[in-house]
């Protein structure tokens, strides 16, 4: 029962209440069958780092235990890869475990936008940058889906906090949206199609995300081809006929036949064409069947996942300093692992994504596994992980292994319930008592390493009293082990910053208007977030977006771009050489920025356009290949409501971060399209000057209208104004020599002029 | 001829074209005469810091050589003095100067608020912050008016940039408009009632500031109760007819009569009603004749007058940087005068503004008069004006007598092409060449003290190079004088900054939305303006807001208010006292700011609600008093049209300037207003339990939707996940306990509960 025709037919034999009870769930977690007519009933659960399907019935929104899978690091971490083959291979095993579960869909991917750094979400969640975000959540789809498993891309969209996110107003202009908001949904939805989009619970200039037909129906599906169904937030559905009208088809969990009863009476009222409701059934059952038909006896080898999670958490740590080249430690002396989470790890988040593990790697039992018996390794907690409070017997006991070490690793971040869904940070530092550690060990052991485990940025004012900073986010299950092969070098750490860490919290673009006052925020900071804010106001961030070390070092060179000009409708190839200059293997991740050199609108200084990971031995070189589509050099330009390219000259930057600009190449990319322009009475005659097809004509305006005699010697000040002065401004400054019927008249004519000279 | 009722009656005999020929100028200056009737034609010239009378018949807009006048500085200078009396002060001396050249109006004051420091215009504007600039305004106002001559309070409004600004669109919300743009206006219209208010160029949210309904007659007249006219700013009539019914009674300059058919067929058509016309005829003729009436024979000692325009001068130089006590400089030695300024003084901006001076003092001349022959004065140009070039022969020059001298003074800064009415700059650099210069001149020289001459803030990377920094401002006919004055200590510098100087251009908060795409520009920094973004950002600014040193010191003690706690329709009184601790005589500025402690809008750290002038001898001791009404508390709440004080606790902060605070203290301000709330299905839950009207019956909720067994153990998730509930996902949640009817019923009972709790 997969086919149109099959599907089609099958709808026609139900009842209008049989269709309305199929537009939401069973429960919590299933949807609604009908047996008389063999229509299954499917699971869906939460992810997407880790599948998380409760054991019992009566688990409801549960955040309580669930059948144990695997813990990969969160979306956080793994954007840190920047590496979409990992991503690919973390999607199959997943996929993997949702069969195994008989699990039909794992909500998830989550690609929203980190546009502060205290949305409590954030762990769940890629990137500042859409481009990354939806390049990775593509990967992830991609690899789900291959086991015939489907994903829930989410939580669509503009939903960046989670302070009132269930009714909160997100104003945010055309553009933004756009290029920022939605553009991280959009390449995830065109390359990898998933399953199903889950609305967010917010809503976007006035109208909720679930009933806005603009954003479920007209950019999703008919813009950007989706052809799967659209699920609510659990709990989104404000009314359930206006969200079946704006494309909404299933509402979570079960209305336990509330929302279903309001169809039905609107389709009877006539307020609710039945069709809608068809169209909506028939993606339904469209999914269902398709589910149905995938499914497949299961299992997976938890090792084997550990041994992946621990891989791709490797990938998901970030080297941020290394003074000294005290990283990677060697096997010897007397090594001190200090705070608890050494033996309690952070390794996810809290909330809907909260994963049982298989396993779970403490980080101080696989230091000693690794250092062997030539290094000597001691442990104290430090700190206390179920409270801020500086306990001093704590410290003390930490000080005193610290001073009789060699070197100190100590682990450190956030507790949970600094980072949850359901609410936001309230501030970027460390817990009191970790920062107080800190400085106490830094006053006895110079070689001094941090390992953050934390979802988000964290500020660090503690950073010059110590040599080296491991950034190891979330990092499932494996985590420990993970961060044990970075310290000790057994691989180089690869990973690099999917966000930028700012030196303090009111630097970030979004901090004047977060979380907006009562049930509206408002988007102020626009096209600028993240990185696009920090370049353009030339704020120095802690460490920028795209930064990491690594224990070896690469060269960049041979930038060769294959045309010097071209049309928005070509493509551009572009190749860099990279080679491994240092002592050991190691992966880079080479970053294309963009920089648009002159523009009339308003642009940031550069985006990312292209990454790519290369894995090189020492002395190995490696040709990294990108091409450019019209997208890598376009704005969305709401008055034509599509993207497009200003003609001029772009500069193409190669770079290991966004900060770290290694090669630089520019072209010009033309146009093919010419914007729309009707020259009216408030039409200055600046613009008309700028205008090839009415530049002659712009000439004559100071002499005929006057402006010339009065103005008198002050002809500098003459032309400013001129520039600047509309068309009709010529009546009142004419003093009776130009009138409003040749106004109309020279309008006409150039409106004549700059049709004729396009064509 | 100017009681109400004789002018209806004179309108009665006019015919409706000459009704209509009394809304638009006689020519560029001049208003309409009827001869017949005995109606006079009286004249306006620009201002505002100076009379700027045309000589000719036929100079036009005219930025020719105009009648000499006294040259004061231009406000942003005079803003430095936050001087209310001397403001006064200076408007009366240009009112006599326009009743000697039979001046009906001088155009000015400008309280445009300085939104970019790029802004051509900024030098004939005050502040950053509407409370100072107002102040200032009415005190000019004042004075002016107390001579029987109108002012033009300008450009109403949002009009802070010159690019495009005759087309522009400022898309500005509500709460910034009014808060900060409006508010400028507002405090002198109701202070001063000035005889005129000019209209802006520029569109506010769509529609031309002169075609605003809103803007010229609901908030102006009846509003604020304006009683003059509105007059356009010259050329900024769009459809005249759309003006004259949004408010704006004469049309500058004249239309040739175009306008006035305009105003005549829309009568005759019916599209306007001739009841306007009389109206606007009514203010006008009001406006002839009181001008007439208060004409008299005048002369004026420009002698006087420019030893008045030396005294603001002084006050209108702040004193921005003093290492080792440099100044005041002993009148013995080798003094090297450098700069090309220091006998080309730029003294004024350029535009309509620009006058003609009676008398022009060069600072060197007064610098050798001032040091008398204990000293010996040596000058070198080091720069040449008409050039950014840097001249190696005049550095070497300059180069040569500094490195004899025991102390250098050079005059730099902005040359006159850098800042004009018409245009904005694009950076705030000093030219290369001044730049070089100080460079070099550091290298041989470490007693080095910079006199700037600009009219807008610039950066100083040469800062750490210079031992003392006199900002000098745009200084005036007599701003040599001062100069010399401050130098050698005559009098001790007492300006203050009213305005922030920022380290960067990047770091202003307009930066990323200045001057705009095309014709719209936003205020995307919405209230977030001058020094309200600096500190909300922890931004360090160059030089704060309020600041300026003294060649004495002030402490400041026994800060008193006289409540607790109070209403926000109570007067809180404010007393300090501020003593002399130095060595010499000085003026101290002392600031009050207001800081809401807690809010639920988003507001500014801090707002200026106050400032006194004090001059004080060596160890005396003044007391300094404010009076805080209901304003000083409150925001302009949209939801209420209204200005509303949030109860709470509000600190009231004393400082020497916006980063010094001295002394602080809290008192309690409740609301007389409660603010209308309706309970909805999408009013949270949190938001029910936080009104105490309603708190107990949230309570209930989580029990009676089924939400509280649902979540199991997870009962910290809940609280927060039911703190942003809306009501109506108890449905969603409830499966099926919580329905639609039990909704409505819980939504009715939250509203009568409210509305009998609030009486």
């Amino acid at each position: 029962m997969n086919s149109s025709h099959s599907i089609k037919e099958l709808i026609s034999k139900l009842t209008l209440e049989e269709k309305a009870s199929l537009c939401s769930g069973l429960d919590f977690w299933h949807t609604q069958p009908i047996e008389r007519l063999d229509i299954p009933s499917v699971m869906m659960t939460d992810g997407p780092h880790g599948l998380r399907k409760q054991d019992a019935e009566g688990d409801h929104l549960g955040l309580n235990d669930s059948v144990p899978a695997t813990c990969f690091p969160t979306a956080a971490g793994m954007a840190a890869s920047w590496n979409r083959e990992l991503m690919h291979r973390v999607g199959t095993a997943l996929g993997q475990e949702s069969q195994a579960e008989e699990v039909a869909v794992i909500l998830g991917p989550g690609v929203n936008i980190k546009r502060s750094p205290l949305c409590g979400r954030n762990f769940e969640y890629f990137s500042e940058d859409p481009y990354l975000s939806s390049e990775l959540a593509a990967g992830h789809i991609q690899g789900v889906q291959s086991q015939g498993v489907g994903t829930s891309l989410k939580h669509f969209a503009a939903n960046n906090q989670e302070t009132r996110r269930m009714s909160v107003d997100t104003i945010v202009d055309e553009r933004t949206l756009r290029e920022i908001y939605l553009a991280s949904f959009e390449g995830a939805v065109k390359q990898s199609q998933p399953w199903s989009v889950m609305c967010s619970y917010n809503k976007i200039n006035g109208v909720y995300a679930g009933e806005s037909q603009e954003l479920l129906t007209r950019i999703l599906r008919e813009e950007w081809g989706f052809e799967g169904f659209v699920v609510s937030d659990w709990g989104a559905v404000n009314e359930r006929v206006a969200a079946l009208q704006a494309g909404m088809e299933l509402e979570m969990p079960t209305s336990a036949g509330i929302g279903d009863s309001k169809i039905v009476a609107a389709i009877q009222q006539g307020t609710l064409e039945e069709s809608v409701l068809d169209t909506a059934v028939e993606r339904l059952l469209n999914f269902v069947f398709k589910a149905a038909a995938q499914k497949r006896e299961a299992s997976f080898d938890s090792r084997q996942h550990h041994q992946l999670a621990r891989e791709v958490a490797r990938e998901s740590m970030v080297l941020l300093k290394n003074e000294d080249h005290l990283l990677p430690l060697r096997k010897e002396g007397k090594i001190a692992v200090i705070g608890e989470f050494a033996v309690k790890p952070r390794y996810q988040g809290s909330g809907s994504s909260h994963i049982n593990p298989t396993h779970l790697d403490q980080a101080l039992d696989e230091i000693r596994i690794l250092a062997g018996d030539q290094a000597e390794i001691t442990y104290a907690a430090g700190y206390d992980l179920d409270s801020d409070e500086v306990k001093e017997e704590l410290v003390q006991e930490a000080v005193r292994i610290a001073s009789e070490a060699d070197v100190v690793i100590l682990f450190t971040g956030l507790p949970d319930r600094y980072e949850s869904e359901g609410y936001d940070r309230e501030h970027l530092d460390l817990p009191d008592n970790h920062q107080h550690l800190i400085a106490a060990l830094s006053d006895v052991q110079d070689n001094l390493v941090v390992v953050l485990s934390n979802g988000s940025p964290v500020t660090m004012p503690w950073l010059n009293q110590v040599k080296s900073v491991l950034e190891g986010y979330l990092g499932g299950q494996a985590g420990g082990g993970a961060a044990a092969d970075l310290l000790f070098g057994e691989v180089s750490p690869s990973g690099k910053l999917p966000e930028t860490f700012p030196v303090k919290l009111s630097d970030n673009p979004s901090f004047l208007n977060f979380p907006g006052e009562g049930d509206r925020v408002e988007y102020r900071e626009g096209l600028f977030v993240g990185y696009r804010y920090y370049d353009q106001k030339q704020i120095e961030p802690l460490f920028p977006f795209g930064y990491g070390l690594s224990y070896t070092t690469f060269e960049y060179s041979d930038l060769t771009v294959n045309t010097s000009s071209c049309t928005d409708e070509d493509t551009v190839k572009v190749e860099v050489t990279v080679t491994n200059t240092g002592s050991v293997a190691g992966q880079e991740i080479v970053q294309l920025y963009v920089h648009d050199v002159e523009s009339t609108v308003i642009r940031p200084q550069q985006e990312l356009k292209g990454f790519a990971k290369v894995n090189l031995q020492p002395g190995e070189s490696r040709k990294v290949t990108f091409e450019l589509g019209k997208r890598a050099f376009a704005y969305y330009n709401v008055n034509i409501g599509d993207w497009h390219v200003e003609t001029g000259m772009f500069a193409i930057r190669i770079g290991a971060s966004s900060r770290d600009i290694r090669l630089e190449s520019t072209i010009e990319v033309k146009s093919t399209v010419s914007l729309p322009v009707t020259f009216h009475r408030n039409t200055t005659i600046g613009d008309v000057a700028a205008n090839p097809a009415t530049a002659d004509m712009a000439k004559q305006f100071a002499e005929r209208s006057g402006l010339n005699e009065m103005m008198g010697d002050s002809q500098d000040l003459l032309l400013a104004m001129i520039k600047y002065m509309p068309l009709r401004a010529m009546i009142g400054f004419g003093q009776g020599k130009y009138t409003e019927e040749m106004l109309s008249r020279d309008i006409a004519e150039l409106n004549r002029l700059h049709a004729e000279y396009n064509g």
